[in-house]
């Protein structure tokens, strides 16, 4: 089979910010995304040793990853998350290579 | 220390799956793998914003992570992943690059 | 917007080390990570079927991953979990490509 070349954007944010990012991966015409349970700390979130064991076992944010077959739909998905959703929040976003098989299947709808 | 290339494998799939998928993974010689509990919105489940919530709240899937130091053992468990897998059920399958340290412990057995 | 070069540090291992794993992340500068719950087959743990749906669902483990916006950073801190944490106990280290944003946010403290 041939693999073909695809953006995945992983973004980390607390878990309030689900639906808006979400809502945005859905009009970008990404056809679907991953959600994993997360703890850890960030910038606005320095929490130092003795809360730390809480901190990770909370899991109060969220990872969601999207596969999409196109850069500058992964590039307009991960601007517009961070401008919409990272100016009052904390979080991150960032994109990474994958290739795929079906490429039909990440295509914008 | 010396850094490898190698690759990562990463399936997201419903949890019903998992023995079938590390079966696979195992029988293709891989050492190990990591399993994390994963919700999100796939082709085959386009809910829409009122169940969105427990869509992602539920943790229905798992996603599957492999790393293997050989290109062609990946694609073949992607491959066969797909074919043996993914054919009745939703789920995605896709690599990406990676680099590792002692690389004799992700070899084929 | 302009995305930056960076690098992903992704650490599996016991639940017991993460506080280990993070004091290590704080003290080569690194901003934040994400700790995900994770469970898997690895190299010291070579569960059999019977017991292999106990093992995923467990979570004993911990996936812990970190951007830095420098690549010789994360060889750092790669090698040295590998070498504080890795003699003993079971787990792997890998680094892997991404893209940020605002790399300035990543970089040494």
């Amino acid at each position: 089979m041939t693999f073909y070349k695809a953006k995945k954007i992983v973004i980390v944010a607390e878990k309030i910010l689900t639906t808006k990012i979400c809502d945005i991966i859905d009009q970008n015409g990404a056809h679907g995304y991953t959600v994993v349970p997360a703890g850890g700390k960030g910038e606005h979130h320095t929490h130092y040793t003795p809360e730390r064991a809480s901190v990770v076992a909370d899991f109060a944010n969220v990872k969601i990853e999207v596969i999409v077959n196109n850069k500058s739909t992964a590039e307009d998905i991960a601007t517009q998350i961070l401008e919409e959703c990272f100016v009052n929040y904390s979080g991150i976003v960032y994109l990474q290579d994958a290739e795929i098989l079906r490429p039909s299947k990440f295509e914008d709808e």
